[in-house]
């Protein structure tokens, strides 16, 4: 098994969410302040176009911790749903080629609800609070990432040139967590527009990295390659079609640069206009039902994949370096750049 | 990855236990009555001796089921922990060679406890929820388990010639799990005894069980051998320090056979005899604090042994026959009994 | 651990490749010669441009059949290289930012050859062997697989409309494995006249499959989802840099379209130019050996698409139909499909 | 994954075996002398009893390394089959209760040889191939393995008091591999009685490691625990029924002791005497064919137990310590060392 696993769980309108990771170094300060703010920037995200005020998602660690810090135990996350209402939802009725056919089918179920509520992007806050915990791990030996959106509907940033402190300051300030603040305006007029038309919009986000180790991932063998675990992460973000790889990788390893990949989203699914399906207990057309009122998810996806890609270095950094404390992980990380600094000077 | 995976959380003393199942068909009635019953029989276990009422643990299931039944997400499995105070409890020292020393330096810890919490036997609470869900999964394709008490310090039970029906009956109304009912007096003795002296008591279970198909596992790759994952499975539970095997497999398979495996355990070391130890942060000796007052863990050992073997024959059920609906793993396992038995006959 | 599992070794110029897989149901028939021809259209595109007759691959079944037909036990499969020089060649310096710096640093290696001889492309023809032997399994289904060119330099192809059939058909005709025979005319001028100027030409392939049983892969959890694992196995080809999917996926699930994925590549970085490098030994700066004089991977690439991608749908359709024999395996699909059937047409 | 992992093809009287191992450091020298020689200590056991001289095996390293040296790259190993002659052996009908007619029914096969050939302990000489590459490594930490007999037929030999350098001296001099000399003698003598007497013995290993750093595994996680993945890897071994651990373990992590783990070995089934059997495709009752002659296969298990707790120690030395080269491995184990002798001393 690799040194880091985590499994996630929890219903879009259920109870709560819930995540169990493990593997994680001992000695590790957990900021629940940090990873309730990864929570709500991806809620803001997912809100775009609303402006209304959701009630923010909160983490709760019940287990993993004692003041505050890993002691090599399972960490199990928790996320309450606000708007817990699973048992008096309307069933889903099946709806080929959109959304819950093919588990309806697979899973042998008369409720599309019962696949939609786990195949729902709801799922992503539980990898978002993950990723943030990894980020903290990441952070310890100087790695730090960020997601952030460079093209939303027709609109395109220009981030050429822009560092790694810039962007990711830019885009924290950024209602839709765009680095381009011009383009960043016209994307909001976008998404006001689009929410007129009941229109949905697409877009493209990028996920950068500061201080990535030369050399993570692998060449020896398909699986190890990095960029091609990266590209399994973010593209099983929902809505995700299409991922793309820069510069930043040499024969399936990090290579340092800032660039990790770029990710093509496709306008979220479940418009405001309803879409023809067959109830499955009558067999008869009906109308779906309309239950979100997203625009665009870019922003929070972006959110997303800056988590997933956390998770995913954050993989390799303890496959290549072990350590079962921060401190040995700090160590020996240490120690293999100062070999390399060394071979890259003579 | 395996079909089935599960991860399990918590620390002995902290708010709770959890675990997150997940490849599990859907179409899954869960009982949780069955799963209750389960975590009793494993509680009853370990306050042998006493027989004192502790309030018993219930599992809250948090997500992955509509109506009590499966529908293809993953299970969030919840125990609350009744007597939670962790950060009331003294710093344990460090104490060479018996418990927690590996850990404490291993993930460079300052307080035993940090290991302890989880290193600790009420994790297995977790394991028996999870097992108890496999219990329900194998229920539906005629396989049933049962771990048993075979010998309690002194005593030896005799259940030669006891077909599966009559331990499961038997075991179940016996204090001790024990199948030979005049063995399982003696074993109460025994524990009554031992308190007396303040001692603790090893010995052996067994675990058996009936309807299995021939053919799980494969002795193709050393770690498809079911017997070996049985093993791993069994000498991970708290002072099994011994696994064996009868006639029950054929090069790793399943031959249909009732035994599984049995274990041997050690006394617990956790005595009320005071152990010297040293203080981690002022270097003097101290004697260890004594927080455990049970005799013999083997009774509930036997509970959790039951649970691990369900889960690993779960797995390699799931692995065998794909599945991911109750029907169709029913209907899967069905064709190839038949096969067989036309094999068989002819 | 899945039910399929395979490793791959051997280096480019080294004496052989080799491969383990491990999983197969038995009694599936291996026709070597179908082996043999999907290693002949790999090879074929690779030499594009020069249409020189370079010696065929051969796969030799070195264990896990007999009489032509697997019983259980893994295969390991075996090429020879023909061009075994591993041990004449010249080291290769470290290039920075283009291939094998980062693994020099991180293996602590002096010759880049240690790490190009396996990053390089030639282990893809062992993935395409192991493909091969999964698309048996998959006929045995009825499921077909093919990888095709849909642009190459300049040249787009238009493949809107075809079938299945036509594609295969008319892709195995094309010298560039191309659908659109026009297009795959001026394909193959524009290799020549990149070869005349000393370039490489980039593209895109598609990987199209008929026969797909909806439900593969789960939503459930994110590591499950068949487009992210397709978008792995296929991001780990050499010089790919994109991959896309369309609309054959919800939820992370198949749902029976033709369509699969879509992969970038980039020109292939070993041009006939020199790039300055630096020689570890001396730290001088010196001109990088020419190795290679491939114009375009793409033709070989849409091969070691239609491989992987065979080995992702091979892996999920034992994950959910399980079977030890091939007579288990279609047993269970088309006991499923009968059930998915009857639910569409109700 | 794991960072080691490792894959065995082959058939008892096929061609050959073959072994992929993947996630060594970079680095270490090979020395194919010490794999011979570890593959020539398992044959010497299996053929205990004849002193008759086989053709020794002997291993041909295919891919990985470069001066004997490995690269980053999955190491190819190679066995020749000195008696191949598969396709010449006559059908192995279905034995019910001793050996292969679970893999019968499970892989539906016609003829017993299918699963015997793989099933049958042949395929242990490429897992102590793999365990000797891995000894190598270990080597190189200072860490040191060995497996040797501590009881056959009758005879228990006395090792009390006995340290590493000792058992491992005596018990290579040892035709039976027993460290206690005398001892070793009475097992060469009961095994020439049972020769006589067309019987076969059972017995007793052991495996002891010298150097082992503190805290290897993990009691965080069930299946992290050493003693636990020990347990595994030897059950996996044939003819081994039960597995004990002594007092080197804490919580499911090494605490530096000598003793690793006994295993307890059945007598070998395949005896001189014919077993009655049934022919599967006539359906009457035939006698076994007679092909080993083995008397007593401990010894040979002593080597193959020695190899597979090696693999399982490289594997959770290289999950604690990262390292992709030899070197960072060394520095990282030898970092964690002087912290832990300092936290001891103080």
């Amino acid at each position: 098994m690799p040194k880091l696993r985590y499994l996630t769980a929890g219903e879009s309108h259920g109870r709560c969410l819930v995540a169990i990771i493990e593997g994680l170094p001992a000695g590790l300060k957990i900021d629940r302040m940090a990873v309730n703010n990864d929570l709500a920037r991806r809620q803001q995200g997912y809100c775009c176009g609303s402006r209304m005020r959701i009630e923010p998602d909160e983490v709760d660690i019940l287990s993993g911790i004692r003041k505050d810090e890993t002691i090599g135990s399972p960490l199990a996350l928790y996320v309450a749903n606000k708007y817990f209402k699973i048992d008096r939802l309307p069933p889903v009725p099946m709806q080929p080629d959109t959304g819950v056919g093919a588990g309806i089918l697979k899973y042998d179920r008369q409720d599309g609800r019962d696949i939609l509520e786990r195949a729902s992007a709801r799922e992503t806050a539980m990898r978002v609070a993950v990723g943030a915990v990894c980020k903290l791990l990441l952070k310890e030996i100087g790695v730090e990432v960020a997601g952030h959106v460079v093209a939303l509907g027709p609109v395109q940033a220009n981030t050429a040139g822009m560092i790694f402190a810039q962007i990711l300051e830019r885009c924290e300030a950024s209602e839709v967590c765009c680095a381009d603040l011009d383009a960043g305006q016209k994307m909001l007029a976008a998404i006001d527009e689009a929410k007129v038309n009941g229109d949905t919009l697409g877009g493209m986000f990028e996920v950068v990295a500061a201080g990535l180790p030369v050399g993570l991932g692998s060449h020896a063998q398909w699986d190890r390659k990095l960029d091609a675990n990266i590209a399994r992460a973010v593209m099983s973000i929902q809505a995700v079609k299409g991922v793309e790889f820069g510069i930043g990788f040499e024969g399936g390893m990090s290579n340092g640069q800032l660039q990790i990949v770029r990710a093509e989203m496709k306008p979220i699914s479940t418009t405001i206009k309803p879409l023809p399906a067959t109830d499955i207990q009558t067999g008869q057309e009906v109308k779906t039902e309309v239950e979100r009122f997203d625009v665009c998810a870019v922003p929070a996806a972006a959110v997303v994949g800056e988590a997933v890609v956390a998770i995913e270095l954050a993989t390799v950094i303890l496959d290549k370096f072990g350590g079962d404390s921060v401190g040995e992980l700090k160590h020996n990380v240490a120690s293999y750049r100062t070999v390399c600094q060394q071979r890259q000077v003579s």
